[in-house]
């Protein structure tokens, strides 16, 4: 996915810190938004659940709804074709 | 959790290859079986995944249901216990 195909409510979780990203999910929900996607495929599917964890627990006291997608991807071409693992994980604002 | 505590139609995933993991659910389904639960903290969460998208799409051509529930855990004790995210995926055959 090409990051100009990626919407506004979606963050693409990869190897920065967790905190690195628990801020942007605060920014998000700081401009009024009640609903967030994170995305993440690989390896980076722990700190996606670890990002999701933080803001709910540290941020939210456990006010996010969490509902979680998992699914496979093809990454690489011909003879380098091979499945990775994917994670959606869509957090709601429940107050 | 001790392993004594864990449940029968529970597999706690680790650091094994993922068909390690993956024949064991096999064996699980092949007693008759309709329910499995994955569990795995920390880093071993993308190989959980791992584990349940290489069980559904090649053994089960997709025709199992998936329920996933993310948590946090606190391991260890005084001044070493520090938080690890957790996950539970639910197989359900659904055919």
């Amino acid at each position: 996915m090409r990051r100009t195909d990626i919407p506004a409510d979606t963050i693409l979780i990869g190897k920065k810190p967790i905190m690195a990203y628990a801020t942007a999910v605060m920014m998000h929900y700081n401009t009024g938004a009640k609903k967030l996607t994170l995305k993440a495929r690989g390896r980076a599917i722990s700190t996606a659940v670890d990002v999701a964890e933080v803001v709910n627990n540290r941020f939210f006291q456990g006010g996010l709804a969490k509902n979680v997608h998992l699914g496979t991807e093809i990454v690489g071409e011909g003879q380098d074709a091979r499945n990775v693992s994917t994670i959606e994980i869509i957090l709601e604002r429940t107050k």
